[in-house]
């Protein structure tokens, strides 16, 4: 709809949004398309053991019309710290326990906003959309409103757009929302969740664990709004 | 002298230096460990040209005894945008022009600390020093104090340590001295600058091509200091 010369007052703006292959970083695409912004996405690699998160970020940028998908890797696994790129156990049909889970990846958050915002300065965006979420990770610092706002403030310092008077802004609409609310949200924007992928700990074959606290979220979310997460059944229909 | 067991009251802290191979970057790590810092050296690659610099870096964390130095690769040709990373020519024999020159990298320093910041909540330290300058390099919007003090903030809401009541520093000591005055400082130090590499454009062989403004700079601050640049030396009498 914005290839046509003839409209001359038709002015697209450009966003970089951080793709994961999940349920939140869809839904967030979904939402920065309805406000009209022409969408370059963004995939970090940052050594998770899920890579099936991967493939599943390029159907879901391809399915939803993506005007841009890159991809970038960051090894994350020659500093550590983390179940989700270490040796470590990832944590099973655990409570959603106190303090900083060990899924928590240090300084992720910032990292992927980092790229973002070198991406953003090269398409020429001024808008970075991120699924962010501070209800079901509340024990994640990067995942707070007031985190998002200082990384705001930082990018706005140090890019060339906010040097020449441009305004940088970090968008996280999903930062209130229950996963129910996402779900619900989603589905009303055309979301196929059915190709999204949020297990920490996936089979070989990529089928989600159902157990890991990323599965009990999604599943119990699902619940709640009384509907069956077409991810699984997609997932069980595979042999 | 703190692997001694028996001096109970020695509490050594941790800094993350970020080291290039640069003049800037080897004064820095030398700074840090003039005010006790036991430290934890960063090269990260982001698929520059220069990759002499990363030789240059392992041989200076490796002769000024830094306690851990880790590699992380960000392949930032990928999303390109500077003539650093891409196939732009870098300028040569140009003068400081106003407005950000074509060697900036787009969120360069904001990717870079944001990789030390992961480091930094892996080992422990509350510290990260980083050989930024607003001098020479005035037309990058990520040297400037208020972009670092802006990071710092971010930073302390970003992560573990901030949750925790610790404080996240960002040291840049570089911020304000004139290239003179860092090597100035830097030999008073001990710095071996024979070691360090800056160059934009080297030669195969890794030799400094002496016109592009990392080679400007630094040769008028060893003329000004009435000193031959130790590297130029060097370089010369490689085959």
């Amino acid at each position: 709809m914005f290839h046509n010369s003839q409209i001359e007052d038709c002015n697209p703006r450009k966003a970089v949004v951080l793709l994961s292959g999940g349920l939140d970083s869809a839904t967030t695409l979904a939402i920065a398309q309805e406000q009209q912004f022409v969408c370059y996405c963004l995939t970090v690699m940052y050594g998770q053991r899920h890579a099936v998160e991967i493939e599943a970020s390029k159907t879901v940028a391809n399915s939803m019309g993506a005007t841009e998908h890159r991809f970038l890797d960051v090894d994350l696994r020659k500093i550590g710290g983390s179940a989700l790129t270490d040796d470590f156990e990832v944590p099973k049909d655990s409570a959603n326990n106190a303090g900083i889970p060990i899924t928590y990846v240090p300084a992720r958050n910032t990292i992927m906003l980092s790229l973002a915002l070198a991406y953003a300065e090269v398409v020429g965006a001024q808008d970075i959309f991120v699924g962010v979420n501070a209800v079901d990770y509340s024990g994640y610092p990067d995942c707070r409103p007031e985190y998002i706002s200082a990384f705001q403030t930082m990018a706005q310092l140090a890019t060339k757009a906010g040097v020449e008077g441009r305004t940088m802004s970090i968008h996280a609409p999903l930062m209130d929302w229950s996963k129910p609310r996402i779900i619900h949200e989603g589905l009303k924007l055309g979301v196929d969740y059915a190709l999204t992928h949020s297990c920490y700990d996936p089979s070989a074959t990529g089928k989600p664990c159902q157990h890991c606290d990323s599965c009990l979220i999604r599943i119990a979310a699902f619940a709640e709004l009384g509907i069956t997460d077409p991810a699984l059944i997609q997932s069980e229909e595979t042999p």
